[in-house]
């Protein structure tokens, strides 16, 4: 039996994508096939560069030149529709999706919302130490900063001084990394000849860890270069530290207490609340231990993709929660649906699954401008070369986003100026508190 | 005697503008001797270029792209020290302002706080129908736009869908007119082929004009000219309609009512409320009737210039309220200030002050893509020419700000591909309504 036909004949395959992240975006892509009717869910209009969002935060780079459009990426293929929406319950025995403003039945699901900032158990710490995962996120953040900064310069008395020119990332993975390397320079390059009172190379950006050294997931001696790198920048590297309490403008830790306008989390992410109570098994991050075709056990027809899994691939490698990664498993999860309705159609029989297995290309972490460290296929690098491999991955991952001309320009100007064009503050609450 | 050593010896002259759009930044810029102590004042860290705030608005650019740090633009100039805080109040017997943070003194004040979106009575429309005057304004419109659209997308009854695929334009001057065209292109061009349900370019566009044509301050084929065009382009235009109340998604006309999802007022603008108390006469709108210096009557030592003043200059010509004028006029007032303190240095005596003369430079406003108006030197241009001259203009203007590389960029950009890049909706509450 010719299975064009007998495709042509059956009603289109309804595939369910939530999130319109590496993941869930990849994954659609790759759903090439009219016989497939594809609906990309998310609560923003947007697709979000995560990797640069820390860019956005430092006044590095505006808002729209790392989020592009979701309906733009895939508008030349029709078989994909768009939506913003949010989903708010997901019934996987009736197979329904209930959003905010209407109910989808699928046939298959993919869940790719991704995690959110996760403050083990202290939500009410969000409040003053925004994480960093979606636009509001950072442009809050710059927001913050150079509102202090503002504040600082409008004569106040000494102390309320020190304490708007202290900022404060919680957390030595990349981000955090990322973020101190990045305020460190915000205030002694961009901003040092911009204030008449206040001299803002003498603010203070203070990085803790709870751990032994920064980004762990890295080389202890690339851990090393980073610190040692961090604090001839100026900033203030303190490991083995844990915080206890976080107030407004005050960070409690266990062998002291900091006073700070801006503090940044950067410690931990926690599972999408609305997988929490799915029956399926979830580490105590709340990941889903997704079965190694990237489906959730005893449901085939569902998968998760992106940061909010847990799986080692057939390789035995950890798959991390890194946007290659879940770009990869978003492909993987695609050819596993296109594989099956082919075989089913030839065969009339379901087939073994194919076992993701997933290809590390490397980590790279920037420490600042001209500065980064990477492990890339069992070699180390750091420093500037690690900065252009890091500089060139990131222009590359950035095509296909008409922005990459700008940016480009951007980041030559301000590698050269030290200026940054983004120091807008744009939100109302100004001179608030 | 040496007037440089009696500047010495004298304490610094406080000169305190408030505001940093084009009159303000303007003034402090030509402030340029070290015996002034000058003080620029505005509740935004950033100058603003008003004439395309419209692009933010329909997502032709992002909101750094016409914004700069204030701080940025001065910081070569050490004589003047920037602030970001607002007025609460001015005391002119006692030459005292209070800010928010402080209170200052000065010799000389220089007002440039420019007008605000003006309801005619009504400040309750200003909810439903924002006008286009500062960032939040215009990134709030664009988001509505973009949310609009979204939510027909997603499956709601007919009556809804075309209530949130209506665009009412309140006011047929410049920035109406800009507006108008912008969202028609947005509709008809950039969004077109992204949605799958929905058909942007039936989206209406209507712009309401309460007198009997389009931008009354052009000659009259010109403003012929641009409804045609702008009907060509499918905006409807109505002209002799007023507007007689403005509810949430709802425009009341004396001929009739519209339903529509997006309002933008661009019908009129007031007097700050700052400078509704002052002992100085104020026109209907609120304007400071200034002397031909720019001064204030009785206050010799206290200027406004921008868009907040009524003044006809020395050549009989009333001095609109566009920002060359206000460019001009607060280079005028930096002059007499200048010429004052040599003079007295000099002569120990005050002079006569000059009187401003205004050089009309032309005035223009862009319809759409690749047509425009223009009158200059006498002389009337339409079409594409006056779109040519519309966008080297603007581009000059540009100079000075980093983002003109991107921004010219952009233009290249879209104007081919129909994209915009800004189509971001960045704020938080997604859904509401």
């Amino acid at each position: 039996m010719n299975s064009a036909n007998e495709g042509a004949v059956d009603r289109p395959i309804r595939v369910l994508i939530l999130g319109g992240g590496f993941g869930g975006l990849e994954c659609a892509r790759h759903l090439k096939d009219d016989r497939f009717a594809v609906t990309l869910v998310d609560k923003r209009n947007h697709h979000l560069f995560q990797p640069l969002l820390y860019q956005v935060a430092t006044a590095g780079l505006s808002a729209p030149e790392i989020a592009q459009p979701i309906r733009m990426l895939v508008r030349g293929q029709e078989n994909v529709s768009v939506l913003m929406d949010e989903a708010v319950s997901i019934n996987l025995a009736e197979r329904r999706v209930e959003l905010r403003q209407q109910t989808l039945g699928y046939d298959y699901l993919v869940m790719a919302m991704g995690v959110k900032t996760g403050y083990f158990g202290h939500g009410e710490w969000a409040e003053h130490a925004p994480g960093l995962k979606s636009l509001e996120d950072a442009t809050r953040i710059r927001s913050g900063v150079l509102r202090a900064f503002e504040r600082a310069e409008s004569g106040v008395d000494p102390v309320s001084r020190e304490r708007l020119m202290t900022m404060v990332v919680v957390g030595g993975g990349p981000t955090g990394v990322e973020m101190a390397g990045a305020l460190a320079e915000l205030s002694r390059k961009v901003l040092a000849e911009d204030f008449r009172r206040i001299r803002p190379e003498t603010a203070h950006v203070i990085l803790i860890e709870a751990g032994p050294r920064l980004l762990p997931t890295f080389a202890p001696d690339l851990s090393e270069y980073a610190r040692v790198r961090l604090e001839k920048m100026g900033v203030q590297v303190r490991l083995d530290t844990r915080v206890q309490n976080i107030g407004d403008g005050l960070v409690e830790l266990h062998n002291g207490r900091l006073e700070a306008e801006t503090i940044v989390w950067a410690a931990g992410v926690e599972g999408n609340a609305l997988t929490k109570n799915l029956p399926v098994p979830q580490d105590r991050a709340g990941r889903l231990l997704v079965r190694p075709d990237g489906s959730l056990p005893g449901f085939p027809e569902v998968f998760a993709v992106g940061d909010m899994i847990s799986l080692t691939d057939k390789n035995g490698v950890k798959v991390p929660g890194v946007a290659p990664a879940a770009s990869q498993l978003g492909r993987h999860v695609a050819g596993v649906i296109l594989a099956e309705l082919r075989h089913r159609e030839r065969y009339h029989a379901t087939q073994e699954r194919a076992a993701f297995a997933y290809l590390d290309k490397g980590s790279m972490a920037t420490i600042g401008r001209s500065s980064a460290v990477a492990a890339a296929f069992g070699l180390k690098f750091r420093g500037y070369l690690a900065w252009l491999m890091w500089l060139f991955v990131h222009l590359l991952f950035l095509v296909g986003f008409r922005n990459r001309i700008a940016v480009v320009l951007q980041w030559v100007y301000s590698y050269f100026t030290w200026r940054r064009g983004a120091r807008i503050i744009t939100r109302e609450d100004v001179n608030v508190r």
